[in-house]
């Protein structure tokens, strides 16, 4: 039983040096950090966006850019192009921002909401996908709470089961889901929320996630938060417009965000999560040995 | 091999349904939620703050109230306390807001900052403390990817690893701690940050921690992200003037914040916890099963 001695022995002596324990330790030696590997990945580590699968919602500060996830929710991510291309969302507003949550948009007049034209106000709920839709699955080793495995997919973060034959898109920061009520299939996508506050993994399997905002978070994840139950507004001045909400494909070419993100069933992909589940000296004294879904990066870079 | 048959089954059952999955399923039996249980509590399951650790932040827009923990970094509570009776921090700034990261507040002067008249500019690193030093933890049940064992003591989140005799506070939302340089006993307090985003859980043991935000997290939230490297500002009109940072108990009685926690070495904290857990239906339609650290609410209540 040397093992647990040595483990024994080893408890009491850091007790009691505690405090000098980071002094006393051996340093981290140097290695690359995220931002190093990103600088050395390769053109073919990065795949740009499809302007089919991308959003533009135009706030009056900026833009934000949303990429769709079909795989994970193709009649959600279907529904919400159609709203956008019947100009649904353009002079809407943001109309919720709970701190540590969500940010919301969409219609603020909840007793007559605007009705799309064309495109559906609901649909059946896709929480989950079967397994075999997804083909890019690239899995963390890391233990997870929530999911039995975790891992990316085409640069989203997902979760799924094995057993159940199901995966689907996981509540990190910056995802993208679709309100709805207690009913499953009350959603359709005429109300889509952000996440903005630590990842509410809870949500999983509860709601539809359909994509992930890539650029412009800092324009959502600052909105002063509502004073009413949940964060919604409970005045019009603190709505903040949406000026448009457009597919990219239908924006004019030169009015485009290039943006592109890293492939994540890369080998570059690893390194960067290694670098972020084990950094190296001199700043870190202890390498963390795990990282959670949702403190993986996913690099994401603009064509200039 | 029963067991194993019965789960391929489902498997194949699912994926083929999946998509209708939440509406074949069994609902939910509704159950009490986080709020409810925080509504039938009683008197004793809830401590007041103690003013003597306590710290007011006021900003132009509201105050920030902070506890202190100085079970789990003595030295540097005492320090930050006496920064702010000497009203070292009056007139500084903040002047870091990195999304999806922290808040940062001190001296902006990197070059020349300003000097403590008695209070100490740099302490000896607390980064972790003996397990012994630790009287009020209560464990939680669920998996954890950065520590042997989570929980909470007095109120905030907490690591702990058993085998090499250590506790420290966690990083998730809310949390302040230390600004340092790469020299682990750098910090002393004239540079505090305050997570604003997922839990960087990798700062873990790396950094010292001082306290949690348990009231004004809103002002800290929302502050406009810096366009500098690390998102610090690059333009003193971006920087947030901090009126007064204040030890409560030198505040007249009359101008002192009454804020409560729940005591998380109750039974009702043990409730609170399960219901963010294991949410009741309708609106749940699966039942997470788990909470992370950093998902378990410790709620916080103003006495009016």
């Amino acid at each position: 039983m040397k093992a647990v001695r040595i483990a024994v022995q080893a408890a009491v002596t850091l007790a009691v040096v505690a405090g000098a324990q980071a002094a006393t330790m051996k340093p981290l030696p140097p290695k690359p950090s995220v931002g190093d590997i990103v600088k050395e990945s390769k053109p073919a580590d990065w795949r740009a966006l499809d302007p089919e699968n991308t959003l533009y919602m135009d706030l009056p500060l900026g833009r934000v850019v949303i990429e769709l996830a079909p795989t994970f929710a193709p009649n959600h991510a279907a529904n919400i192009k159609a709203l956008a291309r019947e100009n649904y969302f353009d002079g809407l507003v943001i109309l919720r921002s709970q701190d540590n949550f969500v940010v919301q948009w969409g219609d603020p007049d909840e007793k007559n909401p605007k009705q799309p034209k064309k495109a559906k106000m609901t649909l059946k709920g896709e929480f989950t996908v079967p397994l075999k839709n997804d083909t890019q699955f690239t899995r963390l080793k890391d233990v997870d709470g929530y999911a039995p495995q975790v891992g990316h997919s085409n640069g989203f973060p997902v979760g799924r089961d094995p057993k159940t034959g199901e995966t689907w898109l996981a509540h990190c920061y910056a995802m993208v889901g679709v309100g709805r009520d207690a009913d499953a299939d009350s959603g359709g996508g005429t109300a889509l929320y952000v996440v903005t506050g630590q990842a509410p993994r809870q949500l999983d399997r509860n709601i539809t996630v359909v994509g992930r905002v890539v650029s412009g978070m800092p324009l959502l994840s600052t909105v002063p938060r509502g004073p009413a139950p949940m964060g919604f507004f409970d005045k019009p001045e603190m709505q903040v417009p949406i000026k448009a909400f457009r597919v990219a494909a239908d924006v004019p070419e030169a009015e485009r965000s290039k943006f592109e993100v890293m492939r994540t069933d890369s080998a570059t992909f690893q390194k960067v999560v290694e670098a972020q589940r084990n950094r190296g000296g001199p700043w870190t004294k202890v390498a963390a040995g795990h990282v959670d879904l949702c403190n993986a990066p996913i690099p994401v870079r603009e064509q200039k």
